[in-house]
């Protein structure tokens, strides 16, 4: 894990307004950034192997997770969409509309904890939440090992890929398969990643400039580290409440995990890898423009009104985070047996 | 096309009951059935070319095709859930359930005509109608070139795709990707075709029993062909009426497309090709069980009750018609601009 972070609130500004010297400028983004590598980093108690890849994506893609069979990890955090849905909010059992804006899956595993709240500390933990939420996969634990149980395909793979297990097909295990798979879903070779790496013309001079001004006025203080963000807590409206529109009043975001009254309307700083992918923009989703969103945070965050100009420089290095997008092979899923649970609509 | 079908009622009884020597029963096979082939057939007016074919796949998976941004072809014809969703009908824009339950989409460029009452001539007819239909991706065709003239990366592949036209994207020209996609997605080298190429092992003998029943008591009368179905329109009850749960009175099927009366209640007959992957059966999709959809059709269509070992020799042919499913990459899709139509939910 890295670097102890700051806490919220305590927003560091970074010297302001001085152009960075070319090589001070690589120097000082190699020390508050890192490339995101080009395979999956080893899970702490969630040993990696063919087998339970294999069984990990197919529970991925898997719509009878859900109680109405639809609904599938990648209905809202689709691989080929930059891992999201684009929507404001993601839509679930019953065509509900669910209370927060799907968080990337791609190179989420480098995210301190999931959700926009942290309430799980890795994927594993998130992966069991949307299959219970009654808005979103409105699914039991027990009904889904039922359903998982029913099909002797899942049954063999979950016994090779839990090998020695005497129940290898739980909802534990599901968790832990599906969150090998996601840990897959990375996306290294940004541009951005290549200047990192010391590829000078990997950023253009605008986008440099932007890089510029992405540390110099602060954001990077939350937003840094391999995914730019994903690495710590922090009040949304550091500076100025956003509006109720951007920051609805009902969803006090972090306060709900630790009924702290600091942490009211504290959420994830999110990553800001693939954000071209990825609009709308903040936990509630009610921001379509990437323009817009920097311009806001420039507001409420940092208390600065940045120029259209600042901010197209910030939004075109924005544009070079977005990475080499992960290639995945559709798994063929096991059929449905006489005793497999039904679709369930209501 | 094949030879002229049968006329709807004029069910052919073949001599019945009599076992076929072993080089009679591959030799009449031959003659009522051909292999799924390994490569897609030349479509007419739609010459494939890589450019239109990496379209096709993207339109297929493209949930921004419908209004909500949530319903994608692969939704209701899953390439990993053998070409289907596993409903008795399918579920589309806000939840609504529709008419008849989702024919799979593998093969489907065999069958004479599209969906259950042949009312589109080809696969890029049929594209059309689910984009459009309210109860499904409830889009327009306005919205839809709307929607992909938004994004430059569909504008460049339109025009690869398409090249010469004076405005390549266009409803029509999606419909045409698709369509070629789709006729990709084939399941060859089933046991049953590597039987009627000479593998004589290839069926087990309790399964040549199966497919000696089938011609005997006139099932490859409807099902025959590559698709072993798929090729004319018959009643749904030649011989008795099914019960109204199997058969809805309000649905009278092709009657809707003629109009004359000898067309009540008469639907294409599906291939019977990857049936186990593709519960619940009938138009109606309120069958589960394979053995008891078998049951009723040798009630319903041929006016025999056949025994449970009949049924069950029967069923056994059929797990032999399921094929190598198809590989599909998932494709990376283009990302919203900033005139990409929102979502509508409503």
């Amino acid at each position: 894990m890295p670097r102890k972070l700051l806490v919220a609130g305590a927003v560091l500004m970074l010297a302001g307004g001085m152009a960075w010297a070319k090589d001070d400028l690589a120097g000082k983004a190699n020390r508050l950034f890192k490339p995101i590598p080009a395979n999956a980093p080893v899970l702490k108690d969630n040993p990696a192997s063919p087998a339970r890849l294999t069984l990990g994506k197919m529970l991925y893609f898997e719509p009878r997770l859900s109680a109405s069979n639809l609904i599938s990890c990648n209905t809202c955090h689709n691989v080929g969409m930059g891992g999201v849905d684009l929507q404001e909010t993601s839509v679930g059992h019953g065509w509900q509309k669910g209370p927060r804006n799907a968080p990337t899956v791609l190179n989420s595993v480098f995210n301190v904890a999931q959700f926009w709240d942290g309430r799980a500390k890795d994927l594993a933990e998130q992966a069991k939440g949307p299959v219970q939420a009654s808005v979103e996969m409105n699914n039991s634990p027990a009904q889904v090992v039922t359903t998982l149980k029913s099909m002797p395909e899942y049954v063999k793979l979950f016994s090779e890929a839990f090998p020695g297990e005497k129940d290898p097909v739980s909802f534990q295990n599901m968790a832990k398969a599906i969150e090998l798979f996601e840990a897959t879903l990375l996306t290294p070779d940004a541009a951005f990643d290549r200047y990192l790496m010391g590829e000078e013309n990997a950023l253009t001079a605008l986008q440099k400039e932007g890089l510029a001004l992405f540390m110099d006025k602060g954001c990077s203080s939350c937003h840094n580290g391999v995914n730019i963000g994903g690495l710590g807590y922090f009040p949304f409206g550091v500076m100025e409440a956003p509006s109720a529109d951007v920051r609805p009043l009902e969803d006090k975001g972090r306060f709900k995990v630790t009924n702290t009254s600091s942490d009211q309307y504290v959420f994830k700083a999110p990553t800001l890898r693939n954000l071209d992918l990825t609009p709308p923009y903040f936990h509630s989703g009610k921001v379509w423009s990437l323009k817009e969103a920097v311009s806001i945070m420039g507001s409420v965050q940092l208390g600065i009104k940045l120029s259209d100009e600042q901010v197209h420089k910030i939004t075109a290095f924005l544009h070079s985070l977005t990475g080499k997008q992960p290639m995945v092979i559709y798994p063929i899923l096991p059929p449905n047996s006489g005793s497999t649970p039904r679709p369930m609509l209501k």
